[in-house]
């Protein structure tokens, strides 16, 4: 089993540091369990999210995206059991009055005092609140606890409007809300988080083959985008322990700071849920199998991702400490596609006549990716900085380039320079976030260094 | 004074049945002021969302992007004001017991029944919910009816974070909810709805310039992605009605189906918002200026856009009903960078080796841009249907293709159709996306209609 190279601690400092990620209304002590993106965090989550949309849905003929409300009609949460069952076993301290998850405790004393704890009661984490003018129990009504249910009560809505076969899916992306008793470990456990969910949505008999279909390609798409494979597990439920209508269960775990924990949940889930909401609502959801001639209801796999602990696990992985002379570079190998900020312009001084060159520069190529201007401080000092924050190419412009035109562009994992063309630029950093070797040279390039360290 | 060209009942059919938007929890009738966006609407959102995205951030050195909680710390509402003052006048009918906003409705009585009606009293719109197991005074949060003071209580973090030097502004998006005594106009006014905003900080005494700048910029980011000049207006408030701390106000108002509402406003809030927070917390929210070595609050320029009123304006826009034959050709004239789906590959036919040669041309686009692959029905009937969803340009594959490996493309506004080798159908389709003249031919390509209606 690996070990994990990096302690949260680090973690956690480096994304405040650095503007990933900050604590919800810090200004006011913070609100527990919320957590807020900085300029960096947003745009490695919208990266992250982006990545997912395209393998899951646009890239595949056999899904759709939808979009759900977050709020929904209380029959939703009847339906599928939340209302019933979305509890933990919540304890009390008789003496210091915190609460625990009696589930997540060892030992019946509380772990903060050594007191008595009060019989556990289910507390239902769904947080509520009231649509309309009045509050009273008629106009309940509840932030969802997962995106799901707003795909299985859009089956039909979906269906018609896009006249799929079976197998396909729906995929959403969006936030959902648990009111945790306990939460923690960064952005791991928050009570406001984001997901990515899909339901696919097969022929019974066939849910099996599905199953170990998307396993595989999950797995995949998180070694695809940068995740080390022995970082990652596959945690099978035990069949006996499963829900009455789940088939099969399996986490992708990731082993994170503290811990394996699990990244995302593959369910087999029969056709429970189109059920109970057929059954609720009194609608048909089932589907017409025009080469059998039969109406039957889909049977259903489900992958579920939490965006958050995507996010921290692509952190996770990302972050290198690296002995460089006297210091420690710190870099954050993140795939190029993840990466918040693909290409930094360095001009090598502040003068006018450079700074006006490299900003033509900058102009040539800012808007096919997300660019950087920095010309304050040392190079080497740019360079680290890039490196902190994962910036795959730095590329820096010295008065040379005002003369021949062309420009040095660093790899931030080797360190390698090449010294190519402007005119080449785009095509060539093109190239290179898209997986070409460093060192291959567009035409009139040269390498500067390869395996140095800059000066 | 334009007219609208679409009502509606029109845009609301066409948005059910198509999949671009749907009644939230719609199986259980509903729930009211709530939408859930379908699999053309979530396409469509997402691209609106993206332009924004890539205008205000991305392709701005003085921009960068965050994204904060829905949850946020109750004091941030006591500061800002909301917890006092965002409320609407509610009113109750003493006959039919019907709810209404005073504002809203003109006379004394109720325009249900024509019964009396009770004094107004004030209902603050904030969604509030309980954090953590009790439900009491001490647990109760809110969730954000607007974005805008998430970047406000970020503002040092950012500003400590990135280093930004005056003028710089912070944008985000994502979902604010207001509890509306009366919702309504489709997904123009709901409960549930998606933001993006922009808070702009600049020198006190530089402000006007920037309110003008920033006016003109939002403008022109509408035009420039379809709108037309002539259905946007901007109404300036009275000085005289502004709240105290407002130095200006406009709002871009769009004419809608029902008429002129807004879709955008502009706000220039002096320092008020980071003076309320820096008050309440006690933490100095100021800018240090190394320039003239003084420290002083940024004043603010706020244009904050609603994006489900910026979906209905791009819809409502696009749709055009044009006689054609015996018909009406429904189609969606949407700008190529917001069409859900860019390109439609159909094939002729069926046959196999059609089929085959159709899903390779397929193959070689799609990951490039968003597509579709639909081979039932007449080939006048598929062109039809993505008139309707705003497909800017369709590729026919027939069996002629397969001998001259040519494909016939076909624009949707003019329906000219042009006939090109499949190697420059990548290159092309790119070109025509980005503006090119659709009968500007690549090599080995030729007109097969221009001006011409398909048979």
């Amino acid at each position: 089993m690996s070990e994990t190279t990096v302690n949260m601690e680090k973690l956690v400092n480096l994304c405040q540091r650095r503007g990933f990620v900050f604590q919800s209304s810090e200004i006011y002590g913070g609100l527990s369990g919320c957590w807020d993106y900085g300029p960096l965090g947003i745009e490695l989550k919208r990266n992250i999210k982006q990545a997912w949309w395209k393998a899951m849905v646009q890239d595949r003929d056999d899904m759709v995206g939808i979009e759900s409300s977050i709020l929904m009609a209380p029959q939703v949460w009847v339906a599928s059991g939340h209302l019933v069952n979305f509890t933990d076993p919540l304890v009390e301290c008789k003496g210091c009055n915190q609460r625990f998850r009696a589930d997540l405790i060892a030992g019946t004393k509380c772990p903060n005092c050594g007191g008595a704890l009060s019989e556990p009661r289910n507390f239902n984490t769904m947080f509520k609140t009231f649509i309309g003018p009045v509050e009273n129990d008629a106009s309940v009504v509840y932030l969802r606890p997962e995106t799901a249910q707003g795909m299985f009560v859009n089956f039909d809505n979906v269906l018609q409007t896009t006249r799929k076969k079976l197998p396909f899916g729906i995929a959403q992306q969006g936030k959902s809300f648990r009111n945790e008793i306990t939460t923690g470990n960064f952005i791991f456990r928050s009570r406001e988080f984001e997901q990515m969910e899909m339901e696919y949505f097969v022929k019974p008999g066939t849910d099996e083959k599905w199953f170990e279909y998307w396993l595989n390609e999950r797995m995949n798409w998180y070694v695809n985008h940068g995740i080390k494979r022995e970082h990652l597990s596959i945690l099978e439920h035990e069949k006996a322990k499963l829900a009455h209508y789940a088939k099969r269960v399996c986490d992708i775990t990731f082993l994170y700071p503290m811990g394996w924990e699990e990244i995302e949940g593959l369910a087999s889930r029969t056709d429970y849920d189109l059920k109970q909401h057929s059954n609720a609502s009194g609608k048909v959801l089932d589907y017409y199998d025009d080469e059998t001639k039969e109406h039957y209801t889909p049977y259903v796999i489900e992958p579920a991702v939490g965006v958050d602990r995507c996010f921290l696990a692509f952190l996770a992985d990302a972050y290198h400490e690296e002995p460089d002379k006297d210091e420690t570079r710190v870099v954050l190998k993140f795939h190029p596609s993840l990466a918040p900020v693909k290409v930094a312009i360095l001009p090598l001084s502040k003068k006018e006549n450079l700074a006006a060159y490299a900003k033509d520069v900058h102009q040539q190529i800012r808007g096919q990716y997300a660019t950087q201007y920095d010309d304050t401080q040392s190079i080497g000092r740019r360079y680290r900085r890039q490196d902190e924050i994962g910036t795959p190419y730095c590329v820096t412009v010295d008065f040379q380039s005002l003369e021949d035109h062309r420009v040095t562009v660093r790899d931030r994992d080797s360190m390698n320079q090449i010294r190519i063309p402007v005119a080449e630029l785009q095509k060539t950093l093109t190239a290179k976030l898209a997986g070409e070797a460093f060192l291959k040279l567009p035409a009139g390039g040269e390498v500067v260094t390869a395996k140095g360290k800059e000066a």
